[in-house]
């Protein structure tokens, strides 16, 4: 059978960037289509993820899947015959690979979301949350290459997006990531140069702070 | 080998609740430590669980889980030979179930605990938010026994614990579930009728309602 795979997403989106890193690494080939996050909700979105009515959204045959981690499991597993596996085959490994992808999910992207979005206390409180998020995720890296070893994967996929953010979090919060946390700047950049789904989907990180400063001007955060 | 499975838990966590039917499912047999919430938390949770301090834990042959939905995982995956299957096999209804358990995970819990330890517009968001996700959820059912159609599996496992919460947030929230949600209160009395894992798992509903009402006390909510 002919698979039909489409892609709805924004190019700032760093759940999207999971979703195309993982298709990436596992070859597969696959339509785009654009959802302006500036703009009106397309009615496709609306009609695909009904629930959350969020970017992004896998086409799959038809049949849509949400929510990125999701989303990068399912690509795992419908083609778990193409490596490399995104997610570690031992069980308790894939345990923990879970375990950090979610911390991510519950702590990068809302304490970032703080930085960039709010002001007084709450952006300090977010500032404070998201470099000892970093700094808990650098103690779990340890001296390995990638998360799961030498072997990029789940836990790179989750993460990895949030270094397109960087400049974005620096302007918006007045600090140096790259100071305080060298060793996750230090891992972003050898997952650009060594994998080539992650150096073709990340954006210019210029390009996300621009886009970030404009939307702020929309919500009224300026 | 012989196998070595012991569950750090509070017998009122609907988070452990889920573990412990997950275990019953599949007829494994476990010891059980438990935390006592409304005292100091233990040396040896804060150990197995640094990052988040929560119960459940998981250990199995010494090595510590944490998350409850990713345990009900690690569960199905290594004890994959024994029946049920928690997770459908085909990688569409899986990615289904992880999304609909994921929406329990960030709507239902969410929502009820403001019912129950918070105030005024606060409560009044959480009584809206947990009969919509409720409703939602309903949706989803419709006319199945079950989130998986005939099999009792992950969504249901993710929901049910919540119904021995269903007095405690009337109760605070002064109002009726089975009123407004007839449907989730029918799917969770089959899921008690049927399955001896829930009946056997689930606290009576009224000493779930004075244990909160007492945390409510000591948490100055009252």
């Amino acid at each position: 059978m002919e698979e039909e795979v489409v892609l709805l997403s924004s190019w700032e989106s760093p759940f999207g960037m999971r979703v195309q890193i993982a298709l990436a690494e596992k070859g597969i080939k696959y339509g785009y289509k654009e959802e302006d996050l500036l703009s009106n909700k397309t009615n496709l979105l609306l009609q695909l993820n009904p629930v959350h009515k969020k970017v992004p959204v896998l086409i799959h045959n038809g049949k849509p899947i949400c929510e990125s981690m999701i989303v990068v499991q399912y690509i795992d597993e419908v083609w778990k015959d193409k490596s490399p596996l995104l997610l570690p085959s031992d069980p308790y490994q894939r345990s923990q690979a879970r375990f950090w992808a979610d911390f991510v999910d519950s702590t990068v992207y809302g304490h970032g979301s703080k930085v960039l979005f709010s002001k007084g206390e709450e952006k300090e409180g977010g500032k404070k949350g998201l470099l000892e998020s970093i700094k808990l995720l650098e103690e779990e890296l340890g001296n390995k290459p990638y998360f799961d070893g030498d072997n990029f994967g789940f836990v790179d996929i989750a993460l990895v997006p949030a270094y397109s953010w960087v400049k974005a979090f620096e302007t918006c919060g007045n600090f140096s990531i790259e100071a305080e946390c060298p060793k996750f700047i230090a891992w972003a950049e050898r997952c650009v140069q060594h994998k080539v789904s992650v150096s073709k989907t990340l954006p210019d990180q210029h390009k996300v702070r621009n886009f970030l400063l404009q939307l702020r001007k929309k919500l009224g955060v300026d």
